[in-house]
């Protein structure tokens, strides 16, 4: 999914709708067919070294990917990348780097890597992206995939006790549950504020919130969204949840209520927070920055909230 | 105070400041000097019938006189004219009446009033506004003395047993109150919402919210910000309250916290919404309209968010 570079709200009266043609190639155990999804584009072999994850802090898509990254222990073998929170109609750029380039890629921008691939790239250039190191390419930035792939195919690369982040047994279930999510929740989110008139802002308002009840009443009796083990649907709710607040009920207009008001939802994504490879990935001040800056459509001045006070997300979450 | 016409945040870098240059007359017993306060205008007599209070539900300015008319029963004696909660460059309009014409002054628009009194009026056309039923002129938009006249000049016409709005042996400390409360709270919103560059907002929003905190404080051992009885100091931080959720938090990106995660404030505020003429004047979705319609220079869009949740407002505030 990844940040669009112009984000902006709809034409009047339209409803926002996500471009979702990716770069589909795939990194896999040596470059052999994946068991699951698709292969539109390339396969390339898993070989630790080899390739830089491009991930801004700031975009929830790209925070999926690295928290997958930590809590399988792939730290030592696929290098991280952070653009800094805002961009310009270019591209995510290195502006948070020394000299402005990519310590390791040696580029000021991350519109390189695509032009380098594919020179005259039509589309957004996104975050998460993978760049081979060696060479500079872009390898793929079709985002689901990749936190996919980093736990099938990489591992023999995992850290012992590594989660099991897709169990098979739920794996029908989850697929559903993380289908929702996405167009419910994580998607949803971006429908309210990028709407283009009331209508059809209250419609996804509705859409949004009647998700958040679905979940708030889910997540009543079990400790994670598949019962008491962290999984892949987590991390990929837990990166919306954790921009709700700080950005999403002002910003985009979410605000029936405030994520903390939701006292399950609240303290799951509390309990995520304090897991690690998850809380010390989130950057509240890119979040906002990245938001409150990059969208001039919906907030002109440019001014980034001082709120909320985030002081709640390390209290006790009593989940245990 | 009143709403600016033009509402607008600051050039670059500075700071909203307020015009309070305001048409000074002032409506007395007798048309005597009153007992308090300038005499920069004319003075108008008290007469039941005479004058037509106009002022919109949506305006916090304005809604201070609405509560003051009821708490004291004025009702017969000064009739209301209620402009709808948006408004064009030129004026606020009665759109919301019959064929768009106020019912008793027979104006499309309140500019008409002023324009009778003063050809070529250069301010800003605000609400509240006392209008002279017979003549269509403009008396006076000078909103602290309406209320305080109110009190003071309309006593034989006030209810049997209307509040004693401005007890005399806590006049001095009232005055004070409602001068902290003017600058840091009721103007301190808008301070926010206007600001002109990230650092005047931040120096704006810690005034908020360290005034706040004081209220918070000050309610902890007192029913009303007085003491045991509701006086026009209430009114005044009433009207700022009850706006602060629904739109303060989110337009104006007064977003610490809600009003209701401040527990004394959050009980002061539904004790006072749930005592007849203070909540019976609150119309939400007027509230709404009015800011995020016409403020396009922050709301582009002018989508008006449909939450929050207001349902707490009728809930039980434990202050009796």
């Amino acid at each position: 999914m990844s940040e669009d570079l112009t984000p902006t709200y709809v034409e009047t009266g339209k409803a926002f709708e996500r471009d979702m043609n990716y770069v589909p190639d795939r990194i896999t155990a040596g470059a052999r067919r994946p068991e699951h999804g698709p292969v539109a584009g390339e396969l390339w072999p898993v070989e630790p070294g080899r390739y830089r994850l491009v991930a801004a802090r700031a975009c929830p898509w790209a925070n999926r990917t690295i928290i997958v990254r930590e809590l399988l222990g792939l730290q030592d073998v696929i290098s991280l990348g952070t653009p800094g929170p805002t961009h310009d109609k270019n591209s995510w750029t290195f502006d948070l780097d020394p000299d402005g380039l990519d310590p390791v890629l040696g580029i000021p921008r991350l519109k390189d890597a695509y032009e380098k691939r594919f020179p005259g790239y039509p589309r957004g250039i996104t975050v998460p992206a993978i760049v081979e190191e060696s060479s500079g390419l872009l390898v793929t930035n079709d985002f689901p995939w990749i936190t996919h792939d980093f736990f099938f195919e990489w591992k023999e690369y995992h850290r012992p006790d590594a989660p099991d982040l897709w169990p098979a047994h739920l794996r029908e279930e989850m697929e559903e549950v993380m289908q929702r999510i996405f167009t419910e929740v994580n998607n949803g989110v971006y429908r309210c504020g990028f709407a283009g008139s009331q209508e059809t802002y209250e419609a996804a308002y509705e859409r949004l919130f009647a998700a958040l009840d679905w979940l708030e009443e889910r997540l009543a009796d079990r400790r994670y969204l598949m019962g008491e083990a962290i999984t892949e649907a987590d991390v990929r709710l837990f990166t919306t949840l954790v921009r709700f607040d700080p950005v999403y009920h002002g910003h985009f207009k979410c605000n029936r209520n405030k994520l903390s008001e939701m006292p399950n939802l609240w303290g799951y994504a509390r309990d995520l927070f304090q897991t690690p490879g998850f809380g010390d990935t989130v950057d509240f001040e890119q979040i906002k920055a990245h938001y409150y800056v990059v969208h001039t459509d919906i907030n002109p001045s440019g001014i980034v909230p001082a709120g909320p006070d985030l002081s709640g997300w390390t209290t006790p979450h009593g989940r245990g």
